[in-house]
């Protein structure tokens, strides 16, 4: 990797003087960025282009080559890249399109190019890219049509288009980029190289991403857990709508996975997601240039009261608190301040106030250990100094080591303001919800850097890098196909035992005399029929409730069997009879898997498994009152999630209740993960009800299927 | 109000010569605005200023004056209003600043300067504020350090500063304004005027405002509701949490009210709510330059696939819809586009795609009727021609009856394009989030405008202004005091019985004899204790359930005599003996109001009552499953709110259960809000829970609260 971003030498396929052409665009690039080492432009047809000799083909050029950027059409690709084999090289940057995006046809021919490719250890970026720009060794190796300016946010994107806006956006705002890297197609180089990659590069501070699909989220995940360096990662994750995933399909040809797999994998590890690009624009912002928030403590500096107000509903909202500022600190502050002011938090120093107002309560709030950021809110009256403010306020971001963010409401008047923080590199928003929601981020993200364990990650992730296996395995394997089947009652009782889950009085059998035999004394009981014959039992019929007798016993087995005898044609079938429990409150543990049964392997694509719970019972889909964490969680995980949930609070005991057992339903969630690493072939699960009392919790229902 | 936004003759106290003071600033904005009326300064200490005549005070001027603006500090205004109604004047504009917004001092000063102004019928803008601009009437009465351009919003707001942003903000996107007011403390013009005021004026096409509080929530609702014109109105409502409540005593004084009661109010009649300073400007400018949205439907044209992906992830999550494209359609899209390219929606022309490949893929999708926008995205790449995209749009959008929404995305290269559409009034926007937001507000609209029903409105509106009486009206009164009071069983019994609610077969009474002869046939019975005497009777054990003969209940009633002895030191209490009911589904209605119990009078401040209702039992505040109504509702405004409730799905029958009776459902909370309308005493109500069965609903609980 770190080659192919310093390269010394570069050879450019399909380099051209006409300034149409892209590979003319990307040559000039190369030659205009400074680029210090050697440029070879490849066209058969030419000797020189643009003053440098040019080669016939890349296994003409004499010297070492360490990067070839290919930007012929994409049918003679395959050509070039079987030249290129002929000389030791790097890595291949493929800008040219018509690959696995445009269907099955290009999707071979990019899986030739990348079979040749790793044959010869040669990583490749793209096909279908813009190229990447590395502004710390002065190479812009793409066609983009600007430059980024120099600073420490390393970019990648998925889409060309979301590079060259975001690049747009970038540049009057002074932001600036170690790398940009347009990553296409991504048949090799992917996110989870670029993360690896940028993480170690000390010239990256902020690593930021536009991607559509997350080739192996369960490594990425690990990867940046367990990365020795802590560095906020952004994603802006597209595909998140059913609709969107079918346009993803038809742009890169890849599949977008679960969104809930993604939103609980990254926030679980504090990666952090940008819902649209002002966020991302602004997250990057805030974390290249900003001090870190030690805590969620906001005090407001307005020359307005209006928005001050809004700034307040904007910090509750969004899940910051208003500093509390003592009486004495009050008084300290109204000693600059007019009679008519207001020295409370939000302290309003008027429509009057001129630049040298706002200083004194600047500084005092800035200063004060209690108080983690100050806002400071700007309106254009007829006094106000805007230039004049700029710079106090510029100043004291410079003397203090916590945030103090500028809001300019406004445009015509107040950007002479906002550049002058540009300038500087100091974050500064226009709008107050914007400013507020990237304090809240890197409020969350410095509290998570100073909590980080690095012995508790490494202890979560060695359940599955250990791959210890379920006692029934074998067993289980044997049901397991490439279309998802349900596990016998049988079975799934046996892992259920081997987790210790503890089980209603039951039997498992197909004869009416054993299951008479069994409820004797065990009346009011339960009769369903197993899992392989019907999955939704309540639905269709195969559920017999508080049976009393004997008799009733009789009569609904018979029945049972008419029924399936009619519905299904069988005349045998599996039946579970289970004493009958009075439900105190019905929770469920969930699990679905993303990727295969080998998913927890390196190589292998996918998030794992999602462990979801909450209030369980037949109505668990309307309530949606659900936790989730992405297996490995820490049982720290699963609390935080479990009390997020509304039946948690049931569980704990509202409205002076008696609170149940909440030990063992955390202990639960957790067996099911452990369930899910030990049999990873689950695709699914299903434990509904599982009744929580003050003692114990009972699974009273569980359904799995399996598959490879 | 038309004499004081269109005067022939201004006065105004405290002009002046001094380029400092905002007297000064006044008289030059009237001046240089190009008012055609007559202006006098007053200002004791000048004979001429800025070559007008001056005079010492307003009674001195001979001719008439329809407007006398004071910019006087606030201990000399009482003498400057009681001067000025020697002369007939209309309208008097308080710029200075010094009473409500400092505290009861001030406070008293407001109101002696109102009582003089109501005996002379003087109107009042302000105090403290900055005065207004009319566009239309080239009258610039105010000290805005800038002057809006010419347009059709109305715009008025409670805080000066946002005045003065919005204006800031509003001038290099060319948005223009009719009106700009601020209402300062608003003593006597309020948002009630202003929204009467806009909504007959023909000049004014979009009324947009910023407040903190709502003088009389109801009486708002209801003009903007009946009124003959229909316009939209948005609102920016500052004040929407505890903590910004109190930083608005301290800005205006003004008490903020419920926001719950606010937004269910106006989302119920239309009122469109900006969360911020920026969709405030993103709605004003889309419907006062967009053609209307008759329907949800999308389609997208993008030159690149990445923000085609995340523009469908924002349609669907926005609530509108992506439109389907017929085969047909794709086929005659497909003809101007290169194979590689997309003619699904979102249809993706590609990165090397020119101005004019935009051209007709746009023409075919705006001809289509299916269609009800068309969302244009343009990213800065290699080959795009900003300008000429943009006018190819902009040829488009006003060709075509529906919005045509351009999106550029960057800054640098793409600001070129925007401020086309800026100089042309077509809204514009640089994030997707933002179009598709303000897209969906203006499909709502249109929606409701269309389906406006005057005669339904005007029945719904006749309940409050027929003021019928409740049968027990004298009865309910007398527990009326200035601080709430639970009422009695007995009482509330009979409202339950008068509004017709099937209640358990039950006895109140203080005897323990009546309790056990009443109960002899009902086992098993619940023994509650009096509403009187407890309220939490949960929290409190003042509830026996599931009494299953007469000793239990003896032993019950025994018990609870010695808990009440012991607690409230009290011998005879009330008790509640009903019949034991198993219930289905639990479900709850309950009440609150806003402002006094004259509330529904047209002069009395406040909203009225909102009723809530949802999932009823123990745990209604867990599960916050709530659907709102504000006073008065239809049917069908009741409907819509239960179908977004949680446990509505429950009873209409969810999971292959048999439905509950949902028009009884319904019907009962139509007559919860009866009954808070035949009985406006009523604070606060709680029915909880409402057992819901196939055949009925049982009102098993109810308490209320009755207040002046």
């Amino acid at each position: 990797m770190e080659k192919i971003f310093n390269p010394s030498s570069i050879a450019i396929v399909g380099a051209s003087e006409k300034t149409d052409k892209l590979g003319s665009v990307i040559l000039k690039n190369v030659i205009r960025s400074g680029f210090s080492g050697k440029i070879y432009p490849i066209n058969p047809n030419s000797t020189e282009i643009l003053g440098l000799k040019a080669y016939k083909k890349v296994s003409d050029i004499k010297g070492k080559v360490d990067v070839v950027c290919i930007v012929v059409p994409s049918r003679y690709v395959l050509d070039v890249v079987k030249d290129c084999t002929k000389k030791k090289i790097e890595g291949l940057v493929v800008i040219s399109a018509g690959f696995s995006e445009i269907g099955p046809e290009g999707k071979l021919l990019e899986q030739k190019v990348q079979i040749i490719a790793n044959k010869h250890n040669i990583r490749v970026l793209g096909p279908n890219c813009l190229g990447f720009i590395n502004k710390h060794n002065s190479l812009n190796l793409s066609f983009a049509a600007d430059k980024p300016l120099k600073g420490n946010i390393g970019f990648f994107s998925q889409s060309g288009a979301f590079c060259t806006a975001m690049l747009d956006m970038s540049i009057p705002k002074n932001l600036g980029f170690s790398h940009f890297v347009s990553i296409g197609n991504k048949s090799d180089i992917n996110e989870l190289d670029l993360v690896e990659h940028f993480l170690e590069d000390k010239k990256v501070k902020v690593i930021s991403a536009y991607l559509e699909d997350i080739v192996d989220g369960s490594l990425l995940i690990q990867k940046y857990e367990q990365s020795k360096y802590r560095k906020p990662l952004i994603i802006l994750k597209a595909g998140q709508t059913e609709e969107s995933k079918s346009a993803i399909e038809s742009h890169t040809g890849a599949i977008a996975g679960s969104i809930d797999m993604f939103k609980t994998g990254t926030s679980q590890v504090g990666i952090i997601e940008a819902e649209n690009t002002r966020q991302l624009f602004n997250y990057m912002m805030t974390f290249s240039w900003s001090k870190p928030m030690n805590g969620k403590k906001v005090a407001i500096v307005t020359n307005a009261g209006g928005p001050g107000i809004v700034a307040t509903d904007s910090i509750i909202k969004g899940g910051l608190q208003m500093a509390k500022l003592s009486k004495s600190l009050q008084k300290k502050i109204q000693k600059f301040l007019p009679p008519e002011s207001s020295s409370k938090n939000p302290v309003d120093i008027i429509g009057d106030a001129k630049a040298e107002r706002y200083q004194y309560p600047i500084d005092i709030l800035a200063k004060n250990d209690d108080i983690d950021a100050v806002l400071v809110l700007l309106t254009p009256q007829h006094v106000t100094q805007i230039e004049e403010t700029a710079k106090i306020i510029l100043n004291a971001t410079q003397m203090y080591e916590k945030p103090i963010v500028p809001v300019f409401l406004g445009k015509k008047q107040t950007s002479v303001g906002t550049q002058i923080f540009y300038d500087n590199y100091i974050p500064v928003f226009t709008e107050i919800d914007d400013a507020v929601n990237s304090l809240k981020v890197l409020s969350d993200y410095t509290t998570r850097v100073e909590n980080f364990s690095k012995r508790e990650v490494n202890k979560k992730w060695k359940k599955i890098i250990s791959k210890e296996k379920g006692k029934h395995f074998k067993e289980v394997e044997k049901y397991v196909k490439k279309t998802p089947r349900i596990l016998p009652d049988e079975i799934t009782e046996k892992l259920a035992l081997e987790m210790g889950f503890t089980l209603p009085r039951q039997i498992i059998t197909k004869k009416m005399k054993d299951v008479v035999e069994f409820a004797k004394d065990k009346y009011p009981v339960v009769l369903k029929v197993g899992n392989e014959v019907i999955v939704h039992k309540t639905d269709l019929k195969g559920i017999y409730l508080n049976i009393q007798n004997e008799q009733e016993l009789k009569k609904a087995y018979e029945q049972l069997s008419k029924n399936i005898l009619k519905k299904l044609k069988k005349k045998t079938f599996t039946v579970v009879l289970q004493e009958q429990l009075t439900p105190k409150v019905e929770f469920f543990i969930g699990a679905n898997r993303d990727g295969d049964s080998d998913v927890y392997k390196p190589d292998i694509p996918g998030f794992g498994h999602l462990v979801v719970f909450g209030k369980g019972g037949i109505y668990t889909e309307i309530f949606e009152d659900f936790g989730y964490v992405l297996v490995p969680a820490s049982k720290e995980d699963i609390k935080k999630s479990l009390e997020k949930t509304k039946v948690f609070q049931i569980i704990s005991g509202a409205r002076g209740q008696k609170p149940l057992n909440v030990e063992k339903v955390l202990d639960q969630i957790y067996k099911v993960q452990q369930l899910t690493l030990l049999y990873p072939q689950i695709i699914s699960l299903d434990l509904n009800p599982l009744i929580i009392t003050q003692e114990d919790t009972i699974a009273v229902d569980i359904k799995a299927f399996v598959g490879r």
